[in-house]
């Protein structure tokens, strides 16, 4: 029996309920979401003392980390969706690994500016500060996918779906990556598919903090 | 045949150099470190087009990510460094993926104002802002190893050294850590191994951008 803990809408639980889609497993759902400061329950604070969501209950194991709860969906589950070699596993953790350090928190700055703190001007200097970080591992995922349309083998994996998941910010704040086609082109794929219905249906919204300054550290 | 490229005293080639010698594997180091925008051999940027250290060559296998370098050293050469089972290998990336998003971005950020930066005054509003955002996940931590010697099963794994390697900075810049005494224990008896010599010969400073909105944004 498979638990996916976390509201679809408002946390990181998008991006399991596309791999468990994708699967086609059957799991229930519990769809928890905290604002920020809320006490959580004992109960759940017991499944994950983050206290974040997502969380994955798989019979009596707990994991949380959405990418790594994917991982762990992929090569349990996912059949071709996860890794066929030591290699491919070894890459999907890379891709993983990459995203998340190299793109998630300069993507969600420029994703506040244009989206989770609307109304709000987009753009500003914010915004081109987040975007000069994002060029160069939006250039080297460009260049990796110029001549294939999956980041490893000739197949969709978990690394696609990893990667595609943090970066869904960018059609929803409307970021033009027109810049890097190959990888735009491959996103659009990757977004349009069925499974990722919940990665197309944010909805959340958070209070611009005062200064510029609180707006970096807040992605800290 | 491996390879590791990455100065240790430089870059995070220290997080894999580290596993390798836990391993007691034969390999060879280049030891590259590149500054700011300095322009990358195109020989390294065929192996990483990210341009960046650690990369890891093994046989005809390319990876790139210090954490998931060594994920792959020790599934595949770590013994009981590595995951015994599913379970294991899925909480070994979690951990991995956990420090990599909770912990290394805003303990760096402590770590500049206190050791990068150097000199500098340590404390300050930045670093009082960094140590907020450590608080919930070191609690974790600190709670899931009252009862245990390390993090996954009771022997040293991946898991810690990943950990503990983002960590390192806690030493070297001095950030006191007693209000998680499990942690601290657990922390000091990792990086205390001789394996990990790599980890406390830091040699690495950077100059303080000039307001603190930079400061914040040089570590988005």
């Amino acid at each position: 029996m498979i638990t996916l803990y976390g509201d679809v809408t408002k946390t990181r639980a998008n991006r399991c309920s596309w791999m468990l889609n994708e699967i086609g497993i059957e799991h229930s759902r519990v769809p928890l979401a905290f604002r920020p400061g809320e006490t959580r329950p004992p109960e759940f604070l017991a499944l994950n003392p983050n206290g974040k969501c997502p969380t994955l209950v798989d019979g009596d194991f707990v994991l949380f980390e959405s990418l790594a709860i994917n991982l762990h969906l992929a090569r349990r589950y996912g059949g071709l969706l996860g890794p066929q070699t030591p290699e491919e596993d070894a890459l999907m953790a890379q891709w993983s690994l990459w995203v998340a350090t190299e793109v998630e928190k300069p993507l969600l700055l420029t994703s506040a500016a244009r989206y989770l703190f609307a109304p709000c001007e987009p753009g500003g200097e914010e915004e081109a500060i987040a975007l000069k970080k994002l060029a160069r591992p939006w250039s080297v995922l460009d260049a990796h996918l110029r001549d294939r349309d999956f980041i490893i083998g000739d197949r969709l994996t978990v690394a696609d779906i990893n990667v595609a998941a943090v970066m869904h910010f960018i059609p929803i704040a409307g970021v033009d990556v027109s810049h890097w086609p190959a990888m735009k082109r491959w996103l659009e794929a990757c977004l349009e598919r069925p499974a990722a219905i919940d990665l197309r249906s944010v909805d959340f919204r958070v209070p611009r903090p005062s200064t510029s300054r609180d707006v970096f550290a807040m992605f800290l």
